[in-house]
This record gives structure tokens, C-alpha cells and sequence, in this order.
């Protein structure tokens, strides 16, 4: 792993997800830029204090001729330094689990997509929701037919922890992420829009055609947007709308999406995660709980209890770490991955996210955007 | 009561509505095109058949010279026939209340405005959901500046009845509202939309400044849009994104708006509407409850029961006659109407609610709307 | 109508709900002990101030013999009333609307009921909750068998609002629920445990066969009940839990009633009262929607609106007037009732819920009550 | 671990939880009673060979002399073995974590307990739902008054999947759960209700005074109830209701938690187990988030993510297992535990678990138990 030390939230995470399911084991790491404290920190985890490094170089130099060297190395770093990072581990031939989004820029995702493609090494991005089961579930189901062609999709990803300046008052993770040079163009849009985008085409199966978008930055003094509304056209005609917000009081982590069809719809929200409800043309709506025994196979291999025992967060984030450790051994082994290990994000999705943004931010600065002004409002 | 008769939907509701409160008693109208139906119907509402009218023309004819003449008059008709009935009803001196929209096309909007404004007849528009007491509650605590400063509305309305081209099975709702010559240029926005429009102006006391719209129709035939997202600014910076669709399955009649301020929000669902949800930006996610000691009086003004006895779609609609009726009385007596007769909606709402869905339209159809593709999708 | 004057709040109810549908027109009553403030009261209602009675003893004298006498008297006074004056308008050949319940002694029900029997006279009871069309629904899929042979049923009825001596500082509506003279024996089981009852028994089609029970005080200086713990076991074997409260804080009037049988289960909430919580044995938990194409004639003939517009207490209460209307029209004319007229609360549903109660009361201050205490707690 | 092997469901569950949070490594067991089928598992896991004992008295010979001899035992067996093996294991020197109930009989229990207290060994006992954070949050709340003196409880685990007579077609789990010589007397009671009133102590404070329960069997042939209801007294005068059901279709794992006091209610639904639902006398309906600033300390050690990522049943699980391990560690380093090392559920739980249920059972078939009749019903 690098970086996810001491204080740091997303590492910690990664670690659980990595441990929940005993598919992997964390034994070695350039877990803080300070040496000393990244050593600390490795002891305190039970990890050889001679495989802690001071940085991710380090880590590779000593670690490549290792016999038991790590399989695989988890980029838990500010999102400026994803490139470099997961570049030299590409080339060191390590496999690379890369945290969201891909890079900071449109090049960099670019050159790592390349990259990425080119080498016999995976590279999976953290993108959690499509950990969940029941969004397998609703993926499944609209690749089926179950819903007929999508019409329309609404995805929304409102939080409100940013809803007060407080990258000025020392909060950490918000300063980073309201700062152009380490976060990249989008604000709201690149730090959560970009997992509703990847959500809403996982699930509805839908390519982009084109957006036009609406940015607003709330928090004065902000240098990125907080809020940013995003309507959408699918190729084959299908539409989106898309709203992300870091300033939305009352929504703790409020993901939901929403898929439209000829014959039905389906829905899921991210704080009830366990339910998803399916609205036919012709019938009632439904509950389709996950640990119900006629789900699908991919979300059945993302389930370890049954009905009524809510999963969560953790486990949606196990699955992707499951996932991978299965897409690796099966490329290892030569032989088709297992459930777990399909439809995982990879870098080519991390290159549509950055994509995304860049379009987003682009139509929100186009001088030409028109904007119609009703006679009388 | 102009139009309303047999088998008409919204004709029963505004009877109902007037009914609830004691307020109102229907004495004569014109029901139907054909007469003989029409003076059936009216029978069998108890109604003396003598004032049974013929045409919108007869009633005026033979009620204008009556010492007992009806006091104001319902339009209960499609859309198109609004103008011209109001227009005779204003210009022979009678109060007029109008089902939305105000007309079909923005110059009978206009027109109309500019009469209503000219005479001294109330004329007001059944914008359904702003007779919801907790709507009202909504909007004085936004007034008050319990959420500060308005950031962004999030308003949708989403319906499911007209998911297949039912217009075309003798569906004859469907029919009409998919009609351009009956129905204006505008489907799902101007049918529902527009609704929406007005709620989340109501609420946050925001003024449109400029919009973007994308129109979609996804039942094939259908000659108007059936859904449409559109992304608006609002004067002072706030921002909205408002969706209507006619084809939401799952969705009946699923009015749902949020409004986000610098220091807390509002939600309310119309099909859970005696409830309002407020977050505050320190503090916890509370449930305001209609029936409440601590209510506004404008929202007290407009329930009759304790909290936990649902109240619903046909009360609100009630509001709205028992204001109407309180603004025609208060106007006579040359006093301030209570608070059932203000924050009422008019003639100069449904000329707003008309251009906004002009504006729509032209957005949706500007040749130079610019639409971006990412790089990668 | 019998009580019900200025500052009454059910009087209120019974009035809006006869006047909803227009099935019933408010002509004469004795609304008041003073008869001043009643006829004052009846001026302000529109009423003929000369059919404003002093006592229903003069409201009965006067209108015996007037060609166009009231169809049926509407009593909305306190408990302990009730029996004198169903009984003084029965005899002299007027029907009778009763709010419950029947009466404020068992004996008093008894001989109500025998009454109501013998004569010709029709007499209901309101049982609000029986108003309901998805309650309708609910006891007509039961009955059909969709759910199989009914186990068990959980019904509550929990409160707030008396949850502190508010009887003891000037709130009249709790001074009487609380004064055994005036309610009866029993408190918190007999002002809405009594509704529990009587909703679980009409749709579940059980008939009790006997209980056991456990009543609290939790008030200091209340003289009735304001918690009730009820066992049921109903003939045939299934099993019954009810709960009533006065003193239950965070819920407002929470009548909630779930019904579980073989093959499925049913689930109702009063708070939301236009869903019907379907969970067959094999499928999905379903929302079966007020306003459905595939509702019971009976549940359609009580609704007004399509789906999503929320009906509530007061449309249910409506449909208790609407049904009574009917039942008596058809008794009058001779024919079986429409859909409306079926399934109404009558004097015997009275009588049962009065010998609920009075056997809960019983069964709490039995001697021989056996209560077991665990060896280790 | 003793049990949990090929198959089992709660020992996969014991060794995720263990696992979560790095504070256990699972290394040896008797997974099995089939010696050879045991050791393929052990293989499975990881676990050293020659650790995968035949029996669990194998295990304890075995391991009771090494230097890095297991640090505490896990019981994943049926009911009736958990006795012989926990005490085995106690008169050994092993911590024991026991699944619940601690025992199959009144007899076990009380000599386990007793062991328990005289040795100076750990027991925790696997009551699952006091692991989660929000129930530590509510029982703190209770401690501190913020509801007042508590009145009432209502408590029920409501479960669906035993509704048809699967132990007669192959399921080994429901199997067990109904064959008295194996689950003990108790069944529905047993197997969740113990569960209920574990939970409704610990959040509550309350200690039972005494109780009357009406036990049922509604599926043919099933030889324990699979249904019932408790009334309790506890002591101080607060009352309780309590409904297990395994029979109650629509409920998945439906433990629902309301506590009522004078000043203030607390509700806790496990299906939802991130919110706590606070409704003060004087104030909203609130809802209290996992994750938010102003939690107790006791629930926020037992938190790992923010507000808005939900965690879920295994997160409670482990939770439990971190804090034996803090317990453990604290007593051998003669320390005050940590606070996720206080509060938890121990073998006088457990046997306060298996005395209510004897109780329950007796009063079931208690002789003198008085049902009483209505008159009319």
C-alpha cells in the first residue's frame, strides 16, 4: 500500500476490505511521506518493520527482487500523485489497485490507460458502489431485458460535509480536495460525480454521447465547484441527469440512482443498500432484497448473509478487493475469472471518469453556452 | 363551472374541493358540449336544471343579468379553451378561477395577465400543490431565512400513466395532453412540469433568471415531449435542476422537491404530504409534522386535523378554494384577506408558469445548443 | 346532529365528512348544552336557527313530525350519552350515526345493541378506520385467501398527546377521556384500543375467543388506563398481540396493523394510508397502491382519486357517511346495498368492542392472574 | 473454534467478524465432527493441519500445553453441546466466546454461570444485536435520562423463513432449531426471542420482574413454538411486550427496538441499523446517524466510517470480537477496559437469556392461566 498511514481514512478502509474476506494480506507498505511515522505505523499493524518504506520508489526498488514479493500494491494517495505511482508499478510489473479517480488529468489518465492496456498487469479502480450486490443486481437485470430498453437514468450524489468553508479551518481531506493542483478541474463533480457517472453506466449498460452541464461553486472562497447539474444524452437516444453536491445539508452519502425503461424501472439508494426496488409496466412495485434466493450469481457472490442482515459500505468494498485478488489469480492461472471477478472497474473506466469531468468542466466554461431567459418569470 | 361533467377527472375534483370547506356551492354551469348531457349531469349534482347552461356563451348570457348571479366560475376545460372562456368570463364581470395551465400558448398568456391585472376580478390558477399546508410552512421558513441564503432547488415530477402510447388506445386525458392544438407546445413540462416550476418558486422565493432544457420523447407517435430536464439559474446565483416525465415508471404522482440553503434544508414528497423534513446545518435531521403547535399560521390556516390524521391531495385543493373564496370576499369588503386568501396563485403565476415553458421549448430547440463529448465515454 | 358545537373537534369531522360527497346535507341539530352558544354555532353553519334544539330531547319533539324531518341524527357527544340518546332516537324512528364507542357500560351496549335489533332503524358506529379503502382492500384479500389461513395479527394503536396530565390543566377532550364517569372503564383500551379491535377482527375475518391482558397507569393522578398490553387468542387457533397507548411519544396516531397468514401477509399503516404492504410466501414484498386498476370493488367504490394523490382520514370518514347514506337508501328502497353500504360498523360491532374492553379490564384486575418470574433476571 | 465448518452458516460469520478489524487470527480448531472433512477446511482457511483437531477435547489437550496455545475459544456448535464444551474449556484456562443461548437447559446454564463467575476466565456470549453501535448509543442515552424514567417497551424479531415446515425437507438449520433434545424448550423463544429481551434489557436498564406468555405452533408437525408473545413487568413498574415470530412472512430479520419514557422515546429498527430515532416530548422527531459528532463514546468505537456509509450486521459481529479482545487483554494486563471492552454480553447474560425462556415456557403451560371471554365478540 501506498500511503493510507496514520489519520488517513480511505487506507483504512482498503485495508479492512482487503482483510474482510481473507483474500488478502497487507505485508508491506510506503504508508506516510515521513519515513519514521510511516514505520510507526506499519509496526502497529503488524507489518515487518523492513517492508515498510519511505517512499513508493523505495518500495518498488527493494521489493521487485523480493521472492515473496507483494502480488499487488493499493494507490491510497492524493489523487496529483496517482499517475507517477501507478505508472512505476505498471513498469515494475505490479499489479495495482488505483483509488478514484484514475489521475488528475486528462493526459495522465490517458497515458495510464495506455499503460494499463498495453502491460499483462491489472489495474482496478476503487470505484465502491458498483461493489455493492444489489447494483450487480440492477446490472444484471437491465442487461436481461427485465426493464426493456432504458429511457432515461437519474443519478444523484449529494453530501454536506463541505457545506462550510472548511478547508480554511484545517480540515485535511477538504483542503486537498478543493485544491486545483492536487484534486484536478472538478470539484464536486470529480471527487463524487464521477462515481455517479460510473454508476449510472454500470448499471443501465448506456454509452455517453454528450452532456451540458451547469457548475456552481456555494462556498465562497472555494477555488472548485460544490455543485454541479449535468444533463446527459446516451447514445440510442436514452437520456441522464446528474446532480452532485458537497453542500447539500441533510445528505450524509446520498448516492441514488434511478433506471428508466420501457417496461420498468429500478432503484437504489446507497444508505439502504440492501433493497433494490423494482417498478414493472405491468404489476406492483417490488422489494428485491438482497439474500433472496432468486438473485443473480454476480450479486450471490457478493453476499455473506442472508436477508435481513444488512451489509454495507465495508462489504461493498471487500467485494472489490475480492474481486480483484479472483480477476488476478485468474489471469495468473490463465482461466476465466469467477464472478467476483468480472465486471470490475479498471483503467478504462478511470480514464471515462476523468473524461467525464474534463467535459463537464469544459461545458461549464464554453463561452457559447446558450442560456434562455423565459418573458416572464 | 365551465366544463367538468361526466366523466371528466379534475371537474369532480374542483367540486369536491369547493365542497369540503362549506365555502362554496355550486349553482349553475356548463357541463358538457352536448347540453343534454350536460343538464343530466347537472341533475344528478342537484342542480337547478334552469341554470344548466349550454355553452360557456349562455351562462354568461343569462347569469351576468341574475340578482342571484354565481359569484365566481370554475374553467374546467382542455387547455386551448382557457382563454376565450376567462376572457368572456372577466369581461362580463365574473371572478374566474382557471386550471392550469393559465393557456395554451405564451401570447393568450400575456393577454390574459394583462386583463386580469386591468379589471378588478380575482383570477386565480389551481396550482395544485401550493394548498398543501406544509408547502406553505416550507415557504415561511425560507421567508424567515431558517435555511439562509438559497443555494440550489432539486424539483422533479415524475409520473408513470402515460408510459405506452395509451393516446392512442382512447385514452382521451392522454389524448389531448399529447396534442399540440389542445395542449401547447409543451408535453410532460407543460403539462406537469410547470407544476413543478411554480412549487420550487413558491417555496424558495427564487426568480428564474436563464434555463437550459433537454426535451426527450420516448413513446413512439407521441407528438410532445415526455420528459424533460432542465437546468435553471436563478437571480442571485441559486441554481435548479428540475425534472418532469410523463413514461417514470413506479413513479404515480411522485412531486418531490428540496430546497438547500447556506444553513439547513427543506424536503417535502407530495405523496407523504404531511410531512416536511428539515435539516439543519448543526443539528439533527427533524420531521415537522402538519398538526404541529409550532406551525405557521399559514400552514394552521389551511388543517382541520391533529398530526397523524392523514390529510391529502383533495384538502389542498380545498385550500385553494377556501382562499379563493377568502380573496373574492376580502376584496369586496375592501379588507386584507386572512391568511387562506394570500400567497394565492394568479394570473401572473400562470403567465410565469406559461413562459417558462416556452422558454423550454425554445431552449430544447435552439439550433446552437452545444452538447460536448468527452474524450472517452 | 347531537353535540359537536364551537370548540368540538370531532363534531367538526362528522360535519366535513358528510358533506364531502354530498351524500348528506346538515339541516338540524343540538349542538350545544347552551343553547344559545348552539344556535349561534348553527347560524354560523348556514343552519336554520329554528332547527337549532336546546337538547335532543326538543331536537326529537320537533322533528318527529315534520314532513321534511332529518333522515338520521349524528351523535358526537361524550361516551356516557351515547346510550340515552341512541336509545330516545331510535325509538322515535330516527337512524342513528354513533361515534364510538356504542356506549360507556356494557350493560348500556347490550341493550343498545338488542334495541338497534329489534327495530328497523339503522345504526352506525364510527369505526373511522373501517373507512379506509385500503383497509377494504386488505380484509377482501383476506377473505379471498391470498394469504392463506390467518396465524397471527399485531395491531397497535399508539399516541403522544397524553402522554403528561394535560387533563389536569384545562384540556377538556382529555378531562373526559380520563374521568371513569364520562369514558367508562376503560382508558387508553377504550378510546383507541377499541379501534385496534375492531381493525384487526374486520379484516383478519377472526372472531376472539379470549384474552389476557395487562393495563398501566403511567400518568400520575390518572384514573383510567393509558397503556394497554392485550394477548389474544382468536377461535380456530390464530393469535392476536395489541397494543394501545396514550402516553407513546414520537407517534401521533400510529394505528398500525400487520396480519400474517399461511401463504402471505398483509401490513397497514394509518399514517400512510394509501399503501397496502403485500408479502406472499413466494415472491416479493409488494406495495399495493390506493388507486390501482386491480383494487376490490370495494376498495374502488371508497376512493376518488388515482394513485399518488394522497386520501386520508378525512376521505375515510367520508366513506363511513357515503356508506351509512346508502345502507339506509337501500333499506328504505327495499334492495341489497351497493359496495359502499356493505361492511359497515353497525350497533353489533358497537357491542363487541364495548365487551372487549370491559373483558381486557376484567382480565387485568383478575385475581388469579399468573405472572411467572424467571429465576434469573 | 469448536464448529463452524463446511456449511455452517454462523461459524463463517464468527470468522469474518474476528477478522474485520485484525484483532483476532483464527489458528486452530475442531471445525467438524467428521475428522477428515474438518481438516480440508482448516486447509481451506489457512490454518496449520496439525491445529485442526478431531474434537474439541483434542483441542483442548493439545493446545492446553503449547507456548502459543489459542488465546480464547469459539462455540459454533447446536445448543445442547455448548455446556459440556464451554465448561471443558473453562476447567482448561481457555476464554470462552459462546454462541447464544449459552445453554439448551435452565441446569447448564445456571452451573455455567457459576463456573463462569468462580473462575477468572472470559465468557461472552454472541447476543449479536448489542454490537451495534446504535444500540450502545441508545442504551447510554437511556442511562444518561434523556427520555426519563422509562415506561414501556415494546420489543419484537419478527422472521419469515421458517413459515413452511422446512426441517421436514433437508434443512439442517431449521432441523435443529425445532427438535427440543437439541434447541432446548424454547423455539421461536429460544432461538430470536431470547434474542428481543436481551435487547430490550440492555438498551433499557430494566430488570424483569415477571411476565405471562402465550406460546404457539402454527406449522403442522413442529414440535417447539414458532410464535409468541410475552407480556413483562419490570421491575419499578415499566411494562414490556415482546413478539418473536419465525413464521412472519414479509420480515426478513425484523428486530425492532422501542423504548418510551417520560420525557422522550427511542426507536432502533435493525434493518436500518445506522439510525437511531429520537422523539423528545417537546421538540421533532429526529434522527440520530451513526457516524455524527455527537455520539457517545461507546458508539463511536464501535464506528469505522462516516455518517451515510452504512455498516451492517457483520460490523456489530465484529465489534462483539473486538471488544472480547479488549476485555481479554484488559484483564490480563489488570486494567480498565477500553470503552468497546465494556458493556459486553457475558455468561450472566447468558443465563439470564436461558431463564427467561423457561420461564416463558412455563407460563405457557402453566394450568391456572385464565383466559377470559367477552360477552360478545
Amino acid at each position: 500500500m501506498i500511503g493510507g498511514g496514520d489519520g488517513a481514512y480511505i487506507g483504512n478502509i482498503h485495508r479492512i476490505a482487503a482483510r474482510l474476506d481473507g483474500a488478502w494480506q497487507l505485508v508491506a507498505g510506503a504508508f506516510d511521506v515521513n519515513p519514521e511515522k510511516g514505520r510507526a505505523f506499519a509496526g502497529g499493524q503488524g507489518i515487518d518493520e523492513a517492508r515498510s518504506y519511505g517512499s513508493y520508489q523505495d518500495l518498488i526498488a527493494a521489493e521487485q527482487d523480493r521472492a515473496d514479493r507483494v502480488e499487488a500494491v493499493a494507490i491510497c494517495t492524493p489523487n496529483f500523485t496517482h499517475f507517477p505511482i501507478a505508472k512505476a508499478l505498471l513498469e515494475a510489473g505490479f499489479d495495482v489497485i488505483c483509488e478514484k479517480p484514475l489521475t488528475a488529468t486528462l493526459a495522465d489518465a490517458v497515458a495510464l490507460e495506455a499503460l494499463a492496456r498495453s502491460s499483462d498487469r491489472f489495474v482496478g479502480v476503487t470505484y465502491t458502489y458498483c461493489g455493492y450486490p444489489m447494483v450487480h443486481e440492477a446490472r444484471v437485470r437491465v442487461a436481461a431485458g427485465d426493464i426493456g430498453a432504458v429511457r432515461s437514468v437519474q443519478v444523484e450524489y449529494p453530501l454536506e460535509w463541505m457545506a462550510t468553508a472548511i478547508e480554511q479551518s484545517g480540515n485535511a481531506q477538504a483542503a486537498w480536495r478543493t485544491d486545483p493542483a492536487k484534486n484536478g478541474r472538478g470539484g464536486s463533480i470529480g471527487d463524487i460525480g464521477t462515481h455517479a457517472y460510473h454508476l449510472a453506466g454500470f448499471v443501465s449498460g448506456l454509452t455517453l454521447d454528450s452532456l451540458t452541464a451547469d457548475l456552481a461553486t456555494f462556498v465562497p472562497g472555494r477555488a472548485l465547484d460544490d455543485n454541479a447539474h449535468v444533463m446527459m444524452r446516451y447514445q440510442g437516444g436514452a437520456r441522464g441527469l446528474l446532480w452532485s453536491s458537497q453542500v447539500a445539508l441533510g445528505h450524509s452519502n446520498g448516492v441514488r440512482l434511478r433506471v428508466f425503461g420501457e417496461t420498468g424501472s429500478l432503484q437504489w439508494f446507497q444508505e439502504q443498500p440492501n433493497e433494490l426496488i423494482l417498478s414493472p409496466l405491468a404489476g406492483r412495485v417490488q422489494t428485491i432484497k438482497r439474500g433472496a434466493d432468486d438473485l443473480s450469481e454476480d450479486a450471490k457472490a457478493r453476499t455473506r448473509t442472508p436477508a435481513g442482515h444488512p451489509e454495507g459500505y465495508l462489504e461493498a468494498f471487500a467485494n472489490l478487493y475480492a474481486g480483484f485478488a479472483e480477476a488476478i489469480r485468474a489471469q495468473r492461472e490463465g482461466r476465466a475469472p469467477g464472478p467476483l471477478g468480472r465486471n470490475l472497474p479498471t483503467a478504462s473506466d478511470g480514464l471515462k471518469g476523468v473524461a467525464f469531468v474534463e467535459a463537464v468542466v469544459d461545458s461549464h466554461e464554453a463561452a457559447d453556452q446558450p442560456w434562455l431567459r423565459p418573458v416572464a418569470v
